[in-house]
């Protein structure tokens, strides 16, 4: 064979073509008063993290090139290990804040989902999914007993939800732990292969410990769900009596994250290793205590504590869409390719075509982002009370956001021509590494499902206390600029919401009664494609409802209501062009 | 660092979920016969292929995944090339194919392109790229010098049109190559750097030759874009004196492809080196004799010949679009995830929403594949006076498949979930494998606005004989069954494109008389958004056309019609509703 290592001199540490300056708006307005706005928190937290990762050469791109071009997906890994220790050792997050400070905690971990996806996740694996849940589902007691190493990254973390049967459906999970009276000590098995868990970032090489999901059987009873920690290697990474793991090995992008399978050979872990915040298992007698009594809430309540993973992916999707965004703008206005008439070149962006490709979709960003701003504001503040709130929220924007994201950096790919494909670009690498986001932390099909759920209850609870209104359509717009207005785009947001779950309601009862559908279910699945629909017309509505909401915040930069109604306007009238058969 | 690559035991040769059979269509038809129909020729040679890709263990998915995981980049660009050497030297296809067995070369590279990414590239490269511009540009003693070696890959060639400052525009570019009288040699210079070639494939390794596009001047005249073959490497691969090469590193996928940069210092090359079918220039006179008078039309017929690169992506892109959608719709059909009321679990395929995602993108790339058929067919058949005809069909097609390609893959990629990540189930490579589908070649919204100025060309030249006919709105479908029907829907479509062509004419002269626009091209410009719908339009008008022609021909199998009617009405239907906007 040719074509040694040696041989190949790759030029990473330069973008070709002269980054030159965007052109001035007309709206001159504090690019950093709306940057501050945008990062929503923590600013100069972030500026401080951002500084380090562009100094200190370990984090590096052309050093990522460099190790994947080189050393493979082994070389990735290592790499990755060794990103997510600085920021460990160099205590510039702590588990602890999952709780204590969530918004700098949520803004490290968007730093390093921009920084580098497999840094990102891997770091999120870590504090967020493992860490979050211990801090979140576990006593005071356990947290002291898992987190100052878990801070030090002497004990790594993961989280073992999905098993190969079942992903999105949590509830259908099948490895059991069988709390043992006799020695206060919990089985952990794997029943049989379509239950080993699989996908698990971390599980194939380097988690030490696992958040582990499983059905708590105790004196032959079943209790549903709950979290274990489970310990699967020592501090040599040598995998523990009774655990197997395998590799998943190579994927479309992330190949810097060790995802893995795991089989469990009836393990013994002790009683305290039930995370216990919400339920526990009395020693010896096996009594089954919980401070919630509905299973089906306590299921819920569980899951929600964990919606951490969910904001962080909607915040880091809007940033990448953005950043994405940001590389493909600069590169519009500077390349020319075609000549005009009078020979000399013009930039590409001069094409009405890529102006379209880019600018709707910065709108969309932009406006995603304030929305996840609201998110972590509600998140932050969430009760028991608002748990269901912060669920709809959340899951409707994490597939908003996530599914607008995957097609934004596409069409910035492209609109970068061939130097898209080139990984110093950095287009393409956030294109592959944030390409799981659509499937993990809630497969967006059915979290949307779940929000237009949600929609539907809460119509008919308002139905059954005879409070359901009908939607009522807005008037129609004078002149085309009360039609381009951000009142009458509301009101056009808001109408089609309510006419599409009255159209849902609607679709459900004829399906049953018609007997083309045989069960609520079934008629559901028949209709599911609406009920996405109705979901996507909720988060819109409610991304444009939060944008207005901003910016006539009266504490705003003075400069920025202008800018940003341009950009509100343009969201919203993009996405009535999108849905335009809807809307005509 | 820990993790190493010993410890990785990855799991890569088996799909995790069972692959159940698809249920029983009730419109049941010969498989083989659709599967020969769409193959279009030369099935049994595909056969052959495919048999050899499928046992020889070169050519094995798992080495491919083994070797990127272990060997990074490196290790895949050398199993590449192992891959095309197999190949060449097998006998399996031969340069001297491109003009004199056509399909059978295409057939050989689309096999190729299915199997795996970069070995189709690569293989294309050499063959279609390099190989093609010398079977058309070259006179028959050329082939016979450089063809029998590059055949056995003794030779190895690239193709390097493409400079950094100029990508589509190829007029633009300013490589030169200067005819010395004394010497009767050509000098070919990169006069700075904007002007290197970039992206070339095989240019940062292995390529031994280049077909060069330069600009030709001689005695001080420069008689615009020409190729030549340029040698590069000796047989060791080593650079010849005078060219620097540099390599274009990691990229979003192709990584087994070694693009490169090259930059040529006065490097001389004889006279015989000119591909000199349409063009030749006389030795110490230097006088410049062309075949064809008119130097756009020269452009343009050298350009033409090159057209099989285009249809070889073409064709694959339908493939690889009904390849992703095979093992998305055959998952959808096996997995279960959620229960139904009963508590047993359903296929994800019961969900309208999984179908919507599916069923239609199947019907479009079947249909698409129909008319790559076609494309073959007036590519095969091509003359001098076709050739404009078979541009448009090329550039169109081109466009549409790959642009579906990348959103049907995507789409399949999020059907399988956690699975459509992992290398073994295919559909991620594919996805970031043929990314640069949409831009090489002819980016795609480049190509677009091509054909739709040669729809107003056409337009116009009807409209100076008096001949321009306006657009007339089909009837109104009176029942259902008539508005879907086939001949509805081809009137519709054929309206959509008359109607769009009526629009653009109307805005390009309404830019002008305003003063919006101060010239032609501007105007062209800012309204190229609505050329790009047009050439959508008559793309899919073309492709609807074909597939009603196709099911109709009385050869057809008998089992065929009916289901390949389904197909066309589900393609025409479902992209009305894309374009819903538009048809309401
Ligand atoms: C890179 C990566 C990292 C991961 N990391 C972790 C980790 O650290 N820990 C962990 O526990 N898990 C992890 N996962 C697993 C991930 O959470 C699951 O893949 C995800 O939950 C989806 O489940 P699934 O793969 O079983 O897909 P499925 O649920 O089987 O979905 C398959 C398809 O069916 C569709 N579908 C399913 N149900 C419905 C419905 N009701 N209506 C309509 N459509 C439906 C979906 O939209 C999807 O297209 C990871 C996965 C990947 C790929
Ligand atoms: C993996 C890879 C392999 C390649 N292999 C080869 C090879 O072997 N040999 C070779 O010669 N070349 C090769 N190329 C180069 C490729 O052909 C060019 O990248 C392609 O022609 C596009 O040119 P560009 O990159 O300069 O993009 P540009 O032409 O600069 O386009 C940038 C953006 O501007 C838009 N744009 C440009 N003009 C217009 C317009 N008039 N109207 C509207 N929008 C416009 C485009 O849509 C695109 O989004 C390769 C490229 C890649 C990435």
């Amino acid at each position: 064979m040719s074509g040694s290592a040696a041989r190949t001199q790759a030029v990473f540490s330069t973008l070709d073509v002269p980054q030159g300056p965007v052109p001035k708006s007309k709206y001159s307005f504090a690019p950093r008063a709306l940057a501050d706005l945008l990062d929503h928190d923590n600013q100069d937290y972030r500026r401080h993290v951002q500084e380090i990762f562009g100094t200190v050469p370990l984090f590096s791109h052309a050093l990522t090139a460099q190790t994947v071009a080189d050393k493979g997906l082994h070389g990735h890994r290592d790499l990755t290990l060794e990103r997510v220790r600085y920021g460990a050792q160099n205590q510039l997050i702590s588990v602890r804040d999952y709780l204590g400070n969530p918004l700098k905690f949520q803004a490290y971990l968007e730093t390093a989902c921009l920084l580098e996806g497999s840094f990102g996740v891997k770091s999120g694996v870590h504090f967020t999914l493992c860490g979050g849940a211990i801090m979140s589902l576990g006593t005071p007691v356990q947290h002291d007993e898992w987190v100052p190493r878990m801070d030090k990254l002497e004990l790594a973390g993961c989280f073992a939800m999905t098993e190969l049967s079942h992903g999105s459906n949590v509830l259908g999970i099948e490895t059991t732990a069988t709390f043992d009276n006799s020695t206060n000590e919990f089985v952990i098995n794997t029943p049989h292969e379509a239950a080993q868990k699989i996908w698990i970032g971390g599980g194939a090489l380097h988690a030490q410990i696992t958040a582990l999901f499983a059905q708590l059987i105790v004196n032959g009873t079943n209790h549903g769900v709950h979290c274990f920690v489970v310990p699967l290697r020592d501090a040599h990474y040598n995998l523990l009596p009774g655990v197997k793991a395998a590799d998943n090995g190579l994927k479309l992008g992330l190949n810097g994250v060790d995802n893995g399978r795991l089989w469990f050979d009836k393990v013994r872990i002790p009683l305290k290793n039930l995370l216990a915040r919400y339920s526990q298992v009395e020693p010896t007698t096996g009594k089954y205590v919980s401070s919630i009594e509905n299973p089906g809430v306590r299921f819920a309540t569980m899951l929600g504590a964990l919606i951490g993973g969910r904001v962080l992916i909607t915040a880091s999707a809007a940033m990448l869409s953005q950043f994405a965004l940001l590389i493909a703008t600069r590169y519009g206005f500077s390349r020319t390719q075609f000549p005009d008439e009078t020979g000399s070149e013009v930039s590409i962006m001069s094409y009405l075509s890529h102006q379209r490709r880019l600018f709707p979709s910065i709108a969309t960003a932009v406006c995603t982002r304030l929305a996840a701003g609201l998110l972590k504001d509600v998140f932050v503040s969430r009760s028991p009370a608002s748990l269901k709130q912060v669920h709809v929220l959340a899951a409707g924007l994490k597939a908003y956001a996530t599914w607008n994201k995957q097609q934004f950096v596409r069409e910035c790919r492209e609109a970068c021509g061939g130097q898209g494909l080139a990984f110093h670009n950095q287009i393409g690498a956030i294109m592959i590494d944030s390409e799981v986001d659509t499937t993990f932390e809630g497969d967006n099909s059915v979290l949307y499902q779940q929000v237009a759920k949600a929609l539907l209850g809460e119509f008919r609870k308002a139905a059954k206390a005879g409070k359901a209104t009908l939607p009522t359509a807005p008037s129609k717009a004078a002149t085309p600029e009360e039609l381009t207005a951000l009142p009458h785009l509301l009101a056009l947001y808001a109408y089609r919401t309510k006419d599409l779950l009255m159209t849902l309601v609607a679709e459900l009862q004829a399906s049953l009664k018609s007997g083309v559908a045989h069960s609520f279910s079934d008629a559901w699945d028949r209709n599911c494609d609406l009920a996405l629909q109705l979901a996507n017309a909720h988060v819109e509505h409610t991304i444009l409802a939060h944008a207005i909401h901003t910016l006539q915040d009266e504490k705003l930069d003075k400069t920025l209501p202008p800018v940003l109604t341009i950009l509100a306007r343009l969201f919203a009238l993009s996405r009535i062009e999108k849905d335009l058969g809807y809307f005509i």
